[in-house]
């Protein structure tokens, strides 16, 4: 069975209580259900992952390397600086998908810019959960393209 | 039934011919296909449009407002430096999802700004004709969230 | 008699259902009866066009350069970047007033920078449909101090 | 009677002398006269005051708030850098207008940007002394609006 | 006994009436008063002087050097460009602490830069009123470390 | 027979009667016969073609690419912006050749760039009219080199 | 009882040993006996934490959210890239103020730009200690004005 | 008998105690006794202002086009940004050379940068109280060109 | 004996599987075998170390000052940013030498900057395994031209 | 006969064997003899001088000025930085032309900038060695227009 | 005898025929006989040197710190790019003022940025020759006030 | 036997008496002696050259590029903006290996930045002459590898 290896980010961990007018009150868990939900509708399987610190971050994109064939990962502030987590995911030869709950080009100007991005085969920005759904969507695609 | 605009911009017409390393070998009509197909699937409606020429993108936009809920747009290489489009989706009040074929992110310098993205809900790029199939489902979650 | 051409430029044709907070409710059709009441009580005559499309203002300001003998105009989004607009209006001798709805000056920092400007006579920018009334007046006292 | 406060900036003392190529011959005596011919005929007062201090147009504007419902401003060199004089009348609750002689985004670099154009209600630049009667006019219509 | 010279820089002395969303509806008397309060507490006699005018600053800061051992100073807009008055402080042997009553760090971007601290013993920035007590307590321990 | 074609871009049209001091009073006629004459010295046909239109530029270009060898095109104001005849450009697989009436880098800032140069095989620039007959001899060079 | 969580970032706990001439030769040990000495006097408790790894202060931030009423941070090198720390200090509902021992302004030009700053109540910068000390009262002052 | 007027901006009146390092002790009034038994040995005379506002150093910049030839000017930290006093100094036809007692070019970012250069017609920099004695050559030889 | 302390930064310990082209296919078992042996043959000894945490870095490199001489430090990606390891490795006082694999200075822009480099001795870039045996040799060389 | 000044700069010498990839095989002799071949075809002569030294450039350029009418110069590197060239060639009354292989606006960021080109008649870019022979007939229109 | 070294760099050779709007009529040996006059009256002697290579100028300043005990040098366009230069001049322990005929601040842009001002001891600009004579005596009271 | 260019950029002669804090006592003569040590010791000659010219250095290593297979070189000051020599390097078919006495990155902002450092196979700075014998070292390792 294929497995999608989901990273979150920084601070996705108070997803529901953090800045609701930006990122809503769904919490994280719920986001998760409503991934595992889809990830058993397409027949594949899900490893999810929350970090708030870099480094950790780098050593389970390492690891998955080993078991899983493609990542949907949303690097959340780490998106905008850590060239280390950027490294990582150059380094792994599995296809990753970039996704964000909000549109980081409507807000402050510092979340424009993704170091992510380059190094990824695509990016899914603003649409709240949805944009994990349509990541999972997306990455299978990639892998089934590649086949 | 639910119609949604498709709308692309300069050059996609020549799509199978032009730099297919970069875009694939896929026509564009193929690629609406495709997009008709999934349509069908999820029981909306499509209108498709190309135009090589900014200001009948314009009038596209301003007409669609009268009769579709949602556009999928793909505004080729007008997304770098077009306010006047930008301007035409900011005064339309229907759902606006953003697609690209290539990640604009992992291209040239000038092709990692979007005048486009701050006004529009989402952004989907990287995933080839994938994008726009990801880009319907998209556009279709955010009217239903809205409802 | 004295002949003004005005031009309205992208989305002022949409003006009263777009954008309301900033542009109002006045439509375009309103402003122009004002525009033509101000008009006849200068004993002027008036020339109003409107277009989407860059190439489509770079022909109706050639084609005026025969006709009349003074512009007022208001290149929307086009102000910021488009050099041809900018080129047209330099290649013509007559008196050209650019105007501004809102004070493009309190907005987006991409709308700071007038592209245009640099080859007209003046600029009028913040007044709504005042602006254009306030155009008129100025580029008669143009043409007058040049006689 | 509406009463409209006139501030002349830095250098305009001087102006019939200085720079003629630029500014014209005409004295600031005569620029005030037919200001004030204008605010006759319109039934309105005016207030004309110079200053060369930025410290002095800032207690000008203060005490203006008191008496005048409006102000004409051209704010010369200081445009360009008088944050404080943009907070005095960002602080006063009166229509303002700003206004410049010559057309400034034709000359230097440095005159493009305005400090001050972000917190009034609009500008008006490029038509010699008409700039200021354009400018009453303006302002009265502004406060006519907001009746 | 010591004595603290507190600078109020432009546009404070309509502190109270002025855009109150971010400033407050406490007056300057009223801030004077706190601080003198404060002051009395802490057995220190201040000398309270407010201007609109940069080079009248630039007098205040230079006749201080003789009377007082410690500056507390708003400078108000001048923060972000009067090198003059950085000069002046630079010049005198007193300690000299900037304070600011909102937070400069997150209004517009050209508050975020001042030319005054590089030369100031400290910042303090974002407590309103408070800012000034602080700057009173923190000059004064400056003092007392020196000794 | 090969066939090169010729394309000017906006303001082209109004050569002769356009800003004399830069661009010489020889009308785009009279600058299309030379090229003309030229071509029938050397044995090739031309195609030439004007457009103000930015979309309509793409289209001849795309169009072009069915029946022709080799493009000699001065894109005017589009030069400095127009992304999207770059983008028709690189996806047509004739020899480009770039070309323009006066020197661009002696010229205002905004002129010293071209988004078109990168794409094309090489530019030539300030030669006036004959800017035409080198483009035309280079890129006969050019298809001889390639056969 | 009222609790005040204090946050010591990167290198802060080798304070007393590390670039004396710029931080001085009293150890964080000392440095929090000052803090809690103070505390005692003000009736309010203490949480005193220091780490030198980003993700661990992002989760120090998280915990406290739950605990306690106010956080005084000195974020070290942080300050000027961490977006991640911002984020989480974003997200918690309690007052924040920032603090420096050095003042910040008068170092590096890398130093000059704190990322955090935009985000909390206010910063107190280049009083040594004393910044802690400041920062307390400051942070006290903000929960009793939000009473 | 030609007469020079010699301007000293903000600051220089504490010279001879301010920043002795970078500015030496000598004090202003030996300064000027200095430029007198210069100006006397070369038999011209002399006009000496100081003040540290930019509005009363426009007006005797003023003032001074009545009734002198010559400028030599120092304007402190004005230099960097005040463009009033470069107005005052384009607007007046007498000859004027700008003077620093220290190296401007050897100190910050901030001070290489003279908004006032453009505008005089030459610069002495570096040579302490020289600067002066070598600026009052200068401006003789100036006008000695001129007849 | 003298010891060296060897730090390789994040992504480091994937070396050999990791974009080939660029780190070759050398494990960090291998290189730092060969460390070893050039230890043994110089006489010192090595402490070695692999993290892909910032924190943990700072951590390491804090705890080392203790007990060895000097440090050589591969900060991978974090040399481009982590102001923190910049600050940590101020803060010992001992030799340090900063190495990296590939030439930084050859690659993508980010690469170009490193915040290391300002504190450290000197830098060795681009030689692959070959840089950490150069800085071994040059970290002893800067103790002994200390002793 | 007329006389033409040919200069190749930096590193022309080793034409041939230099970054073949981007330059060709053909060897400067062999460039020269087709530049040879034209020039006799035209009835003209040439002086071919090439060098590797910036100063021996100008001393070409300055000793030219007095023997021909028109230069054809690739200044290689020397194009992207080399003012003194510049002033060379703005100082002497001859016709010249810069001419260079490759299309340097299709290379690195730093080759795109030419500080030549503002003095120079224009520029012709991109045709290998075409670009001298295109430069030759470019020149001698320069001239004849001249007469 | 105080012997001083004057060095002119490229380009002004060919004084007097060179654009002389800026440079004027007067050749390079009258500017030398003006200044063998000057030296002659205050008892100095002048060695003189010319030339347009960089590297000469730099052996010239080198050899010259054996024998001379001032320097003054218009570097000509070396001004702006010849960091070899500037480090040549740092190194000798001669004193050194830097000269410009022309105001380079009244300039292209790329004149006003003297890479050499920083490590002279003060900069003349823009009196003509005057700018030499006034170096001269500038250069000899720097060595008067050092001894 | 294998043989080493070794190139000294300008003012390299001089070394031992320029700027000593920096640059240290040694001279030329002995750094070269340490490295014919070296040279002798690795079994290998040396060919040593100096040059303070731009283009003698670019003739040094085009003959070079004949006769030896590697180089070391220190470009000097040439290091921030010899394009040329860039291209020199990049054009001959040798290991080139570039090395800085001095911490360049701990120096002035303008010694950041090395045009050199794309072209070579690595660079090594701050270790005094040090650099130079960890540079024989690393280019011998270079040609060894590629054999």
């Amino acid at each position: 069975m294929v497995k999608i290896l989901i990273i979150h980010g920084p601070n996705l961990n108070v997803l529901g209580s953090r800045e609701t007018a930006i990122y809503g009150v769904e919490t994280l868990e719920e986001l998760n259900s409503r991934c595992e939900a889809l990830a058993k509708e397409l027949g594949v399987g899900l490893d999810i992952r929350q970090s708030n610190s870099e480094g950790e971050i780098v050593d389970i994109i390492q690891q998955a390397a080993k078991s899983v064939k493609c990542i949907v990962i949303n690097p959340g502030a780490y998106t905008h600086y850590s060239y280390a987590i950027r490294d990582a995911l150059a380094a792994v030869k599995v296809a990753v998908v970039e996704v964000h709950l909000s549109n980081i080009y409507a807000r402050e100007e510092f979340r424009h810019m993704s170091v992510i991005a380059p190094v990824v085969a695509g990016q899914i920005s603003g649409f709240g959960a949805d944009s994990y759904l349509l990541g999972i969507r997306a990455v299978l695609e990639l892998i089934r393209d590649a086949r």
